[in-house]
């Protein structure tokens, strides 16, 4: 008999009440975002075409350690949270190790992700402000899911444009939105002027996360009653994930357990801006060390590889321009890229975390061996994890078999942020020996940081 | 605020650690299994090249009222359970009923549905009898995928015979059994002699359940180590399926609350059998009396049109004859039909509730008006429902607003026995608008029943 239960849980009314705002505690900012034309500082009303004011505000809030999470929208968390934090007794037993291995699971609703926790927030703050409904963009689909999800509960339109190659190869994601009342237009489109432009340069592009990202921002601000809503990246979003770290860190109490090291994967930020929050505030303030590790793709690497650069959020150059590691806005995986984890650039507030040396470390993994190790971890764990969530697990197993080596019995905390019931192409690639990899050379990432955006004489 | 959670859980040690037999319990015994050829009583030593020998004699176990649950399929279970009982405040609000309805979740294991719950059991006595693996057959594709889950978790083989018209439809649920290490052939195959004869005759057919069935069964007895497990019909799955109803009543009792109404789906009867039997032993023995519903697609209505007669359980004729009520083991669902609830058959135990009056009813629903509930519910709920699993959903819509009507304020149980991620083809169908319905002509039926087997000199 196990001395703890494999899973730790939490009652509803344990779910935290607020949200935390890791900025509160950062010794140093992330530069100011940028008016993408004037390239001056951004004010807050010069968000408000872009996003509902209440977001707008948390966007920019660099000041309050704690915000409260609305009535609405605590009890839509009280269908799907709070998520367990399971401790992996079966992966530990099968690796031989004597780490203490966790894992805080986001997959168990419909969206299968860790993301309908910001998605909710964003449509009700709509709602809240009287909108007719957003617009939004999405790759791999889970982001996309989950805001149909949200904004079919609060009762607001949505409109997804999805990467057109996505849209062709995950016919159930569209589907999906589509269930839940959502219109998904697959992007480029000729429904915008820079998805016109787009496809008149090259007719026949599968399209990408970034040129999705400028037509739904296009069509939002151009629509009566309209936002747009960003499912990464953003400080709001971060936010609004700090959920994950702030349950796991109670149920890792209840165990009397903190980790040595958490782990996770990294495309635009949000899992693990969401799952470190609670431990980073420990390591920002002093009272604990944990040694945090950023996964992302070899084949899409910012934040191993990238430049700490102000850059544009997108392809067409309406967004922002943000501080932040990046490949170049103009930057796209190689096409054997499988799953999520393909953004050009990361969160500002990672970016910082990780420039100021907060988050300890980054790591760049390429996908065959994280098959492999999601392979095994579904064998034994018996979940099947989303290619991107598999990153982590992947870092997981590496530093469960150090622990092997070296005897020490380190506390492992990763997040498994999503399920890969839709993913199963590329499990039938890695399962059959058609996966690849691939690194891009120095001269393809050289391509996307010609592309940069020179700020020289105007930031700041 | 709610006065009661919306999620009322268990802790891990709260998961029973004995399964219910119903049998124990109901004044009239189903009658015995029939020999196929000699249409003798079967013996429980002819059930041993078939089944492993435990599984055999829990089969015939018709007085041990609780039943052990082994330390390791315990262990198994708390992987994936206790599993929720969920308060459907929001489904309430949407129908503006005084019901109160609750519903048992099952779905959330990377199986989709409760077909885990027996197929760790079953995997486990085969490991425990030290075969080198199983034979089974699936449909939709979720009983296959639990038990690729369990075998992968045992470390046992595991041979799935697929009905063609399925493997096709469904590429992604032949993926994740691979991914599972299954060895995934689609029915009919060359690899049995029944499944050759079938392809001699109809060498276009996409297969049926049926024929599946045979062909596994025929796989299981002539090869070395191999025995055959089924996931739904039989009496040992009946009885792991037992801890969907244990827990749901202990987590009623939690929040003072009895069902008067126990909604679940009927196919071959595993969720149905499993969400009663807490409760139905409560009806048997006079303690309470709910009123149990089995919901079933109109277009497959062996419950409410078939006879309750001698058949065998699969096409091949290779499998014993059971006494249930059937539309003929050569019945085949037409082409329109969504979803699994497609067997010619029912549960013996079932199909004895059902003739004795202790099953109150059931309810034959087409599948247009199943998916718009389902749809409502998914809304609201958030959790997209397996089609079997919105039968149910839609007869609580039904009883849900009979208490409108009436002012009752009714609690309601129903199962939602699995999740829909894998049969978006048909939301999708009835999205559009293209998803039509099939109820079959009594002549339909009668050429089922033309070949319902002779046992008038044999039996008993």
């Amino acid at each position: 008999m196990n001395k703890h239960p494999r899973n730790i849980t939490l009652t509803e009314d344990q779910i935290p009440k607020q949200w935390y705002n890791l900025r509160a505690d950062m010794p140093k900012q992330h530069d100011p975002f940028l008016h993408p034309q004037t390239k001056q500082v951004l004010k807050k009303e010069e968000l408000y075409p872009v996003f509902c004011e209440a977001l707008a505000a948390q966007e920019l809030d660099e000041t309050t350690r704690y915000i409260d999470i609305p009535e609405p929208v605590h009890n839509f968390y009280k269908i799907f949270r709070p998520s367990p934090v399971i401790r992996a007794y079966e992966l530990e037993r099968a690796l031989d190790t004597p780490a203490k291995i966790y894992y805080k699971f986001e997959g168990n609703n419909t969206s299968g992700s860790h993301k309908l926790n910001s998605a909710c927030a964003q449509a009700y703050y709509a709602k809240a402000q009287g909108l007719v409904g957003l617009t939004t963009e999405t790759g791999a689909g889970q982001w996309g899911t989950a805001l149909a999800m949200a904004c079919a509960y609060y009762g607001i339109d949505l409109t997804v444009f999805m990467v057109k190659v996505s849209s062709q190869q995950k016919p159930a994601r569209k589907a999906i939105m589509e269930i839940y009342g959502a219109k998904v237009i697959p992007s480029p489109s000729e429904e915008t002027a820079v998805g016109r432009a787009i496809l008149k340069e090259h007719p026949d592009t599968g399209g990408s996360l970034g040129c999705a990202i400028s037509e739904a921002v296009e069509k939002a601000v151009t629509s009566q009653g309209y936002r747009y809503a960003l499912g990464s990246v953003l400080n709001q979003v971060l936010l609004h994930q700090s959920i994950i770290g702030l349950e796991a860190k109670k149920q890792l109490e209840l165990v009397d357990a903190y980790p040595d090291i958490v782990i996770g994967c990294a495309g635009g930020g949000s899992n693990l801006g969401g799952l470190s929050s609670a431990f980073m505030q420990d390591k920002l303030t002093g009272k604990a060390n944990p040694y945090f590790i950023a996964v992302e793709p070899a084949s899409c690497p910012s934040l191993t590889r990238g430049k700490y650069a102000y850059d544009f959020c997108d392809t067409g150059a309406v967004t922002p321009l943000a501080k932040m590691y990046t490949l170049g806005s103009q930057f796209i995986p190689s096409p054997n890229h499988a799953g999520g984890l393909r953004y050009h650039g990361m969160s500002p507030i990672i970016s910082r975390l990780y420039y100021d040396g907060f988050l300890d470390e980054a790591r760049g993994v390429e996908q065959t061996k994280v098959f492999e190790s999601a392979t095994l971890f579904a064998k034994n764990e018996t979940i099947l994890p989303a290619p991107e969530s598999a990153h982590a697990v992947h870092v997981a197993v590496q530093e469960a078999l150090k622990c092997k080596e070296s005897g020490e019995a380190k506390t492992i905390l990763f997040g498994l942020s999503g399920t890969g019931y839709f993913d199963l192409t590329a499990y039938t690639q890695f399962n059959n020996g058609t996966m690849t990899d691939y690194i891009p050379t120095d001269e393809d990432l050289a391509k996307g940081f010609a592309c940069l955006p020179d700020v020289s004489n105007s930031a700041k």
